[in-house]
């Protein structure tokens, strides 16, 4: 049984991840910067605001002439004059005076809050009645208060969502240095494996796990490069897989879920130059029989042919790897976890970690996972499946409505 | 107060998305359909799978020879042959005969079965001994079992996961009707916006509107068009509006916050051709000075300036429309809530949605959501949270302790 001395458990593969290193950098438009990793670190290069703003339309006062103010015992105050956007206020404000000012207007020195314009009267045209009194820095953002200069305002590592981008061009920076996007080979294997293009046909299936295996690499945000279909011959194969290794970051096969196959398919990835398989068998439900080798410092996986193991195994295996490759700082397995109610009782088999198929069920307006019915092996319980459920190598399974965690399946 | 008669309640502004259609029709390759809208429905062209597979390594059986086999008393079967990957089996199968075959295999006729290798062990050269007992269709999936032949598999407006653009490629598909990336203008309006390579200074604030929303558009699948800044100047706005519902599908503008500025913009609206207000003022906080107007048989919005309130109004207002616009057939606001305990109370004003920034605490094992400390105009809230919490608007607000539903943030 030579070919299984390398048989890991999830907690041992994960902990190869440290070994691959991340992809290059490049510089981009912050137009373009979202779902990136971000390859430095950013620094305020101002205050931010670097003045004080108002946060509503009304009147920037000084606010103790307001304390006292109520609706049947106004305080009267001078209107000193209005502040128009984007403007420097050409006057100070003293006590006893106020200023018309608008959402985002900068306060005149002197003055220290804003009383909205609902609490407020115009009397003639040099005067405004206040009907409530107001504190210190209400209704503004005072100098500084969201960042002070020169503090760390966003870290390399982190992914770049919408507000980051914005945060970035708040800081003037109209491009970021980020992480490429890595480019990750798959090659579907099998003598049994026909392109999409021809009929399935008695014997036959068509290549179904180049176009999943894509899909998942995007949402990844790494660029899926296919290499079509390989069938089960080593010199074939051996010549694909050095093409890969070379052209891309990392390299998905996918096929040969026979014990012979994969033992093939190990004797190959083996011998290409500076290749050594780290991993031979998985202690998981799905995805048992996939293999780990390392090419110079790229990764190659063996994937299990069948569709529904492949996904799970692309999900809970291959992805860590894939944000360490991308430059994310946290590469750890999951993000949020999503705590239903369990629908039914699952059994589990011990000494193995399973992931359950399940989908969301909204009942009574509480939300439960409800676990896929059907062989494993149905591409349809993949499609019906909004999750996994994971059960724990030493739990025998998990009875209905007790709360469990679930992995999205996006 | 003419320019308040149209604020409406969420729900109001909700009924009016049939009112816009879907954009148009394209067909695309399905290596890159993954995250699309499908646009025509899909059905099996055979049954899946197209013959009897096994599910795993061993050997091919009629189930009733191995009914009471176990370890003490063996089955013992006549080895027929070996079947190979791809292959149709040249023999059918009797009872008391078996054939070696591997996963993915087809069974020969006769079989209804497989052995599992780890239960077997051949005798010679042409017997095997079988340990354990299988039920007929025990390790094979059958014939159709996935899908029959013309069943609908896939529904016109559902969205393409990875799982769907490997079910099409399983169906013979190598290409897909889907619905084209909606083109959606960005235009950032005021006085005090600055270019995001100019100094913000004094009075003045970098433009960050539109990196963020170019973000939230990419997120929404949706391909964001910059128009960059327009001073508050009606001619100026004029001429950008037309020229962007022109050219794209939706446009949001972005900026004016003040009631001033809003008016003024509205007007600016109307005046386009074939344009009219549906919604001025939204009861929901923050977003209250959300503008939607329709030109045409396009959605014009007036976002609010502060980018915090741009990005929630986003979120729980564009979207929706959005994914109308892209051909989604559920189009409701959000997708699966994550029900999660709150961390401490929050108070509430009656009479008004609000959704309030939350980010995500793990705490003894158990997910929580904090409330994002801050005023709510500080950009640091929405970098902070991973979610919102809608509290309605007949609620005071949320006790600590309760169970209360999150919309990720993504």
């Amino acid at each position: 049984m030579k070919s299984f001395f390398k048989v890991k458990t999830l907690d041992k593969v994960m902990e190869l991840i440290p070994g691959f290193s991340p992809v290059d950098i490049e510089t981009v438009p912050i137009s373009r910067v979202s779902s990136r990793i971000l390859a430095e670190d950013i620094h305020a290069d101002d205050d931010m605001p670097v003045f004080r703003r108002s946060t509503m339309d009304g009147y920037a006062v000084v606010s103790g002439s307001t304390f006292g103010a109520s609706d049947s015992s106004p305080a009267w105050l001078d209107l000193k004059g209005s502040i128009a956007m984007g403007e420097i206020p050409e006057f100070d404000l003293k006590p006893g005076q106020a200023a018309r000012i608008s959402t985002g207007g900068m306060l005149p020195k002197g003055a220290d809050s804003v009383v909205m314009i609902e609490h407020t009267e115009m009397v003639g045209d040099s005067s405004v009645e206040i009907y409530k009194s107001v504190a210190p820095l209400q209704h503004v953002i005072d100098r500084a208060e969201d960042f002070k200069k020169d503090i760390k305002v966003l870290e390399k590592g982190v992914l770049i969502r919408p507000q980051e981008a914005g945060l970035a061009a708040a800081f003037g920076l109209s491009s970021l240095k980020v992480f490429k996007k890595p480019k990750i080979a798959v090659i579907s294997t099998g003598d049994e494996i026909v392109p999409v293009n021809e009929r399935s046909g008695i014997g036959k299936i068509r290549d179904i796990n180049s176009y999943t295996l894509a899909g998942l690499i995007r949402d990844a945000g790494a660029v899926p490069v296919l290499y079509g279909i390989v069938k089960d011959d080593p010199d074939a194969l051996f010549a694909v897989c050095k093409k890969a290794v070379k052209e891309t970051d990392m390299v998905l096969l996918s096929g040969g879920s026979s014990v012979g196959v994969r033992d093939f398919t190990v004797e190959v990835l083996s011998s290409i130059e500076d290749t050594e398989i780290l991993v031979h068998g998985i202690s998981i439900s799905p995805g048992k029989p996939t293999i780990l080798g390392k090419s110079g410092n790229k990764a190659v996986w063996g994937l299990p042919g069948h569709v529904s193991s492949a996904m799970v195994v692309f999900k809970i295996v291959v992805l860590p790897f894939i944000k360490k490759l991308k430059g994310c700082s946290d590469y750890s397995p999951s993000g949020i976890k999503i705590p239903v109610k369990l629908m039914r009782n699952i059994a589990s088999a011990q000494g193995r970690q399973d992931f359950v198929r399940v989908r969301f069920v909204k009942k009574d307006k509480e939300l439960f996972a409800d676990p896929v019915l059907g062989k494993s092996g149905l591409i349809r319980t993949m499609v019906l499946a909004d999750g996994l459920l994971e059960i724990g190598e030493n739990q025998e399974g998990v009875e209905k409505n007790s709360i469990v965690e679930i992995i999205p399946m996006q």
